[in-house]
């Protein structure tokens, strides 16, 4: 028996917050109430209406595999949502339903990127993006951003860094750890980099709907052909039923069929058919109300994060994350997070998990609690501040 | 716009089947009552306790992500299998609840197999395999295979085929399509095989429970190493809810879970509380009702086919199909296929599907399938046989 397994294993570094999660449990074992601001997760159980619809389709026994591009009642629900929400018009076989964002990410990376290539994608970012790429041999090559440019590529950083190497690029808006969004212009103009470069436009989509100033424009607006992932995790908030969407060129539709009946041959089947409720107009009423809650939490956390002397440098404005600095107060974010989480009891993520561009100087917190607890977060946080500081 | 996607993309080869069953769905839309004996999916709805825990579950509001190792009771209720079934003492920690078998293969492919590299696996054998390895830029190594060893590989034929560039075998017993069991002194000896060669062992047990003769023994009988894929789908009747199995050794968990964090998250929370219920005295009884049904469906095809001149050189013992050679009638299985498709409306598998070596003689059939439909299907291709011989 090997000790040692494949590179690609030993490539994919861990989450640097489950040894802060450990450490959190082993403290919850000791009585200690832990308050879990780490968690990209909303608190809310899945709304009421597509767990009635689950129910029913399990009354209905409808328990076997479905199509692997998923069911067409489903494909053509999110079709009109393109056209609600955005006045797109998309063929619905030009979308498929996917076991989460994950899924969607996993068939792109089949699909678009040759082994040795790699994709574009901002430093700081969502850490799995790396690690579906290495699954396929290839690599994400992560820019270095800031809030100069809301920690968003752009086609000046596209030319800098794009080589004979790249397949594309791939951005996300409304942006984990960052919450920031790129606007109708900004998009046009990195679709017309690619453009330019013959490369692939991939956008993660997934934190649409939950935005809180404007809403997010679609990469499908200015480019026809972009790859867009989504999901039902966040907005409609049903993380644990995994399942999300990818639309993609008609073109590409029959090889992502070929990747989708082989890798996972479909997604949930109970899940596709509870997801169905998601566009009815109770649904959507319940998910509004939760947008508006997420708003507040937003602005109470960004307000008192930054009156304890956190540096928001752009504010957040989609997804439901702060991307902190905290050099005001350390150089080592990893330490400065088990500190508050041990004397504390306050766990919020060290910006190494999004990247390596000044990781130490950074953190990510979720307002994935109600406005009750956050507050007591931020006197927790206030009091450990002078402790640290003296 | 590129109109060619990745080299991977190319070398992953559509069903055969799906242009047959587009073919089917046309006569069906044209009043046709097509009889599918094509499916690799039970015919069963999920059993009513499977269904009744996971209404429980929606009720509880378990619509979270679960640990991405999967629910600690669901995996400690499969380690009691492993000693009920097997009389193995298995940790639980060494068990993983994937979404479906498919996400076990897909953590194995990375896990073990570097790019360049290739397991060895029966030809013929169950296509996915194949395509798992593509994604992660490695390869399956099909050995030709035939009646005399029982379509399985041998110590004989990993001797020969070894090489340097080697990871180890994949096994399937039961295996699909040819329904072929390993014995424990076969299992031992391959283990024996893959250990000299320091390649590692991974055995498809997803078949396991449908089994008609006698029970099947788990490769982890002969070799604590071995790496088991296993699945709700097949014997617990649970496809459409994803939910599968991995037991690793102890040593690689650490490596597993984090590609499991990063590939899928978790599998679904629903699916995963719905499980626990396979294990209820009520579920098992009306699994194996359904088995003594898989039995008879089997019993009957058999004798049925062979009487009408198809040739079965090994009686399957599991699963539940039938691999037939059809050289008495023809050497275009894909055409003969289409024939009783198009003329008697019976669906079933071209041997294509399945690997190369002699596909074009054979076909697979499902005894997915009541049998009165079975009987009915088997007078149509009595009756399509008298036409296309003559």
């Amino acid at each position: 028996m090997k000790n040692s397994f494949t590179r690609r294993s030993k490539s994919i570094e861990p989450f640097q917050v489950m040894a802060l999660l450990a450490k959190a449990k082993e403290l919850e074992a000791k009585g200690k109430q832990v308050i879990h601001l780490e968690i990209g997760e909303p608190d809310f159980t899945t709304a009421e209406p597509i767990l009635q619809a689950a129910k029913a389709a399990i009354d209905a026994g409808y328990t076997q595999y479905t199509p692997a591009l998923g069911l067409p009642e489903l494909r053509q629900a999110i079709a009109k949502l393109y056209k609600d929400r955005y006045q797109l018009d998309i063929d619905y076989q030009r979308i498929l339903i996917t076991p989460g964002g994950s899924g969607a990410l996993l068939l792109v990376s089949g699909l678009l990127v040759e082994a040795g290539q790699h994709l574009l994608m901002a430093d700081p970012g969502y850490p799995c993006n790396r690690n579906f790429l290495r699954m396929v041999e290839a690599e994400a090559k992560m820019i270095a951003t800031d809030h100069t440019t809301n920690y968003q590529l752009t086609p000046q950083l596209l030319d800098k860094y794009w080589n004979h190497n790249t397949a594309g690029i791939l951005i996300a808006s409304p942006a984990n750890p960052t919450g920031t969004m790129l606007n109708k212009a900004e998009l046009a103009d990195l679709a017309a980099s690619c453009k330019k470069n013959q490369g692939y436009f991939i956008s993660d989509e997934i934190y649409h709907g939950l935005t809180y100033v404007t809403s997010a424009p679609s990469a499908l607006e200015v480019d026809d052909n972009a790859f867009i992932l989504n999901s039902f995790s966040k907005y409609y908030g049903m993380t644990g039923w995994r399942l999300g969407w990818l639309v993609a060129p008609l073109n590409a539709i029959a090889d992502l069929e070929k990747f989708a009946q082989n890798i996972y041959i479909s997604a949930t089947s109970i899940s596709q058919y509870a997801a169905l409720a998601c566009f009815e107009s109770t649904t959507v009423a319940i998910l509004e109300e939760r947008r508006a809650a997420f708003a507040k939490r937003r602005d109470y956390l960004l307000a008192a994060l930054t009156e304890l002397g956190f540096k928001i440098k752009t504010t957040p404005e989609g997804a439901f994350y702060i991307y902190a600095d905290v050099s005001n107060f350390t150089d080592d974010a990893y330490k400065f997070c088990y500190y508050f989480l041990e004397n504390q009891y306050v766990a919020f993520t060290p910006g190494i998990d999004f990247g390596n561009y000044k990781a130490n100087q950074h953190v990510r917190f979720a307002y994935t609690q109600e406005i009750a607890v956050l507050e007591h977060a931020i006197e927790r946080i206030a009091k450990g501040l002078q402790h640290w500081q003296a």
